[in-house]
């Protein structure tokens, strides 16, 4: 939701997964709307009805359009999938399998998460134990070669006119299956390194305790699995590569990159064991520094292209971003990201964020329970600048990391006395952070400043002698 | 907003008079709408439309009625009064005036604000060099008169059926004009004295000079000006508390007592000189510390009748001891503020707030123009608990004042060493307000306890193995 408001989740309020976006909210596509042109969805979204928004804004009965609106983000969707489930009606890529020879009622499940072994058995894919064997369905049929199907097709379709697509791929991520050649393309030797310690289980922090006690982590904490998953995983990566790169060539041949912005990003990266962790959540880098490629089709900024910028991004960015490439009004009320195109086009920026700050709300996981917290209790901020990593949790000691010293992030000098006066001055920048969120959505500084001690004008004469 | 929301002004986002509450807030009226009980508003209420929101939602063209019940926070007006302008439709004071004898197309300007001198001449209210004089209106027809008539009527009317009552008065405020006998009814020397100290002018806070430089502030840092209004004032305060006796003496003739929650409360005090200034803002006990009285009806109540209760009380609590006195659900994911009713009823309450936390944004003021500042730079924060308050400023030095030794808030020791320990755990304090925000308020924490870790009743099996 960071992504799509431009937005922190502390503003936004959307902190899980299934939490629904307040129906106060704006996001990317109402943004995009009636600005002339489609707007399309391919692949995975978390949009979800902010069911008693909706109702208390009597939509259901009375205007189910823009209920359904909502639903989808204002994106029209051109196939909705998330990869977590069998897919409804919502996609066409069950109907898709069928018609390419996958029989089942549930081909998802039966091909494209499910692996064969060597004597063509059949294995869940969801068992991380199977997953060095391939999908049983064709690579050409695959999730990733699926969707970009769907997005060529779409955007040779809409030719010359102006579009906006939301392309979003779910693999790389579970269930960890690649199909054939993908799931062993790579060797463990191939893959980045485990980044663990043993040292970091002792003293280790409260929230990472009981992290480590959830089913995900407890399995990669084991050599065995992160050994047999790497490989995959980079498999994964492999081929949205290569099925970019398929994309990248239907965009040249059309002459897309001339007008075309392009953002490729991940909404998270994936522990696979590294510092005793799975899944993607707390602030390591493994998980937090996650792929932010902006492709700005202006000549203006042929004098970066291929460089790599080292100022903090953040996910709410890109909303400003291509707001910034369209022309469009920056709703600096509201909007708490700022657009990338100074940089992208080198222009001197002196005021860029001197660092950068990452949220997490664990109330939905096991870790809750285990902490015996409730929910509301759970929240833990991150903040990050050139130097150092400084976490700080509801109800807990801070975490911090000399990342000059410690890039890796084996050492929590969260505890240890001599480093209070760093972490004061992190926590002094996560106050100002917190102090500068948008709150008055509703009004344009534009408006406000117009407005400013006008109210003479209104016929109101306070403090007059 | 924050009396009728339960939320901060952070988090509700209407940071000043005439910013529209985000569509996406809850207020007092919704909670109460559709619960078996009347809903009426007379008087004064800053509910005003949201009207990008409302346009986001199509509601103009195609639901009309919601639109107009969010244009009145979901009361029915009995009798929508302000008290700054002459009265439009919205009030039927004006006709009631004319009816009255007051021969006017403006008989708010020309009566109510208006005074007679010894001669019978009129002079405009709005001159605070003329309202020593009586206001041409008679006392039985002025605001706090007539707005008392409506909520004596509406009570008789409504008899026993269950109601709710936004029972809300303008004056005391500017213009400061008062009736006979009121105008003249106390003397100076009856009046708080005047707190401010020459002292105060030197090395002081720029927002306060700016501030100080403003209209309003520089007429009441002239002792001609505080002589003449303050008596005028403490006249109005006795002309409320006169009609609030009227009210009472209905809701006792009709066994209301019994039976209904009443909260008096003020949304601001009034400097009238003290400290330099004039007006409403800034963090001084003369404009923070409001009258909060609350009678709960319950008998078990009557342990605490007549006590006054030194605990922190906030705006934000009002809405939360209305929904726990009706039994309403609490609605915690969004609701900031808490109950009073365990106070009232002296329950054992062992973790009540130890400080309370009051926000300005001046972006409004002339005072941002004189500081050369931006909207959304114009924030403070004051944190006050029992011994200190400490103000937090974007951009400017903290305030701070020791209320042990320096009750008037004369010294404001933001600037002097020696205390900077102190300020350093007011402004952790912020923070932890700050952190304690509600953001994921589309859904409530029992929906939380209910799919905490679920994930496998939804047929999702990441990290087994």
């Amino acid at each position: 939701m960071s992504y799509y408001t431009g937005r922190t989740m502390s503003s936004h309020g959307a902190t899980w997964n299934r939490v629904p976006l307040n129906i106060g909210e704006v996001t990317l596509g109402e943004y995009l709307a009636n600005t002339g042109r489609s707007l399309a969805l391919a692949g995975k979204t978390h949009v979800i009805v902010d069911d008693r928004g909706i109702e208390r804004m009597n939509l259901i009965a009375r205007n189910s359009e823009l209920a359904a609106r909502f639903a989808t983000g204002h994106f029209v969707e051109l196939d909705r999938y998330d990869g977590h489930h069998e897919p409804g009606k919502e996609s066409g890529y069950p109907a898709y399998l069928r018609a390419h020879g996958y029989d089942s009622a549930r081909p998802w499940s039966d091909f494209v998460i499910s692996v064969e072994d060597d004597r063509l058995q059949p294995h869940s894919g969801w068992k991380m134990r199977n997953v060095h064997w391939p999908a049983r369905v064709a690579e050409q049929h695959s999730e990733t070669a699926y969707m970009t199907d769907q997005a060529i097709r779409h955007i040779e379709h809409e030719g010359d006119t102006p579009w906006a697509l939301h392309l979003s791929y779910v693999k790389p991520h579970w269930p960890y299956v690649a199909p054939r050649p993908y799931h062993n393309l790579y060797s463990l030797d191939q893959c980045l390194p485990l980044q663990r310690r043993h040292t970091e289980l002792a003293d280790a922090h409260p929230v990472l305790r009981a992290y480590r006690e959830q089913e995900e982590c407890a399995n990669f904490a084991r050599e065995e699995v992160s050994n047999k998953i790497r490989p995959v995983y980079q498999g994964l990566i492999q081929q949205i590569d290569d099925h970019l790169g398929r994309l990248f060539d239907t965009l040249e041949k059309l002459g897309r990159f001339d007008d075309t912005l392009i953002v490729f990003c991940a909404d998270h990266g994936d522990f696979l064991g590294d510092h005793w962790l799975g899944e993607k959540e707390l602030f390591y880098d493994t998980v937090q520094r996650v792929p932010m490629i902006v492709y700005d089709p202006s000549p203006r900024a042929d004098g970066t292209r291929g460089t790599c910028e080292q100022r903090f991004m953040s996910n709410i960015d890109i909303v400003p971003t291509v707001l910034d490439a369209l022309s469009l009004p920056g709703c600096n009320e509201r909007i708490e990201g700022r657009s990338l195109l100074p940089l992208t086009r080198g222009e001197p920026v002196t005021d860029w964020r001197e660092f950068v700050v990452s949220e997490l709300d664990y109330s939905f996981r096991q870790a809750r329970l285990t902490l015996g917290r409730q929910p509301g209790e759970c929240r833990g901020w991150m903040v990050r600048n050139a130097r150092w990593k400084y976490v700080h949790w509801l109800g807990y000691r801070p975490q911090l990391f000399d990342l000059a010293s410690d890039p890796h992030e084996y050492a929590d000098l969260g505890a240890d006395r001599e480093y209070e006066p760093i972490r004061q001055v992190m926590h002094r920048h996560l106050g100002e952070w917190m102090a500068e969120s948008k709150t008055r959505v509703t009004l344009s500084d534009e408006r406000v400043r117009e407005t400013t001690n006008n109210h003479k004008s209104k016929g109101v004469f306070f403090g007059e002698w």
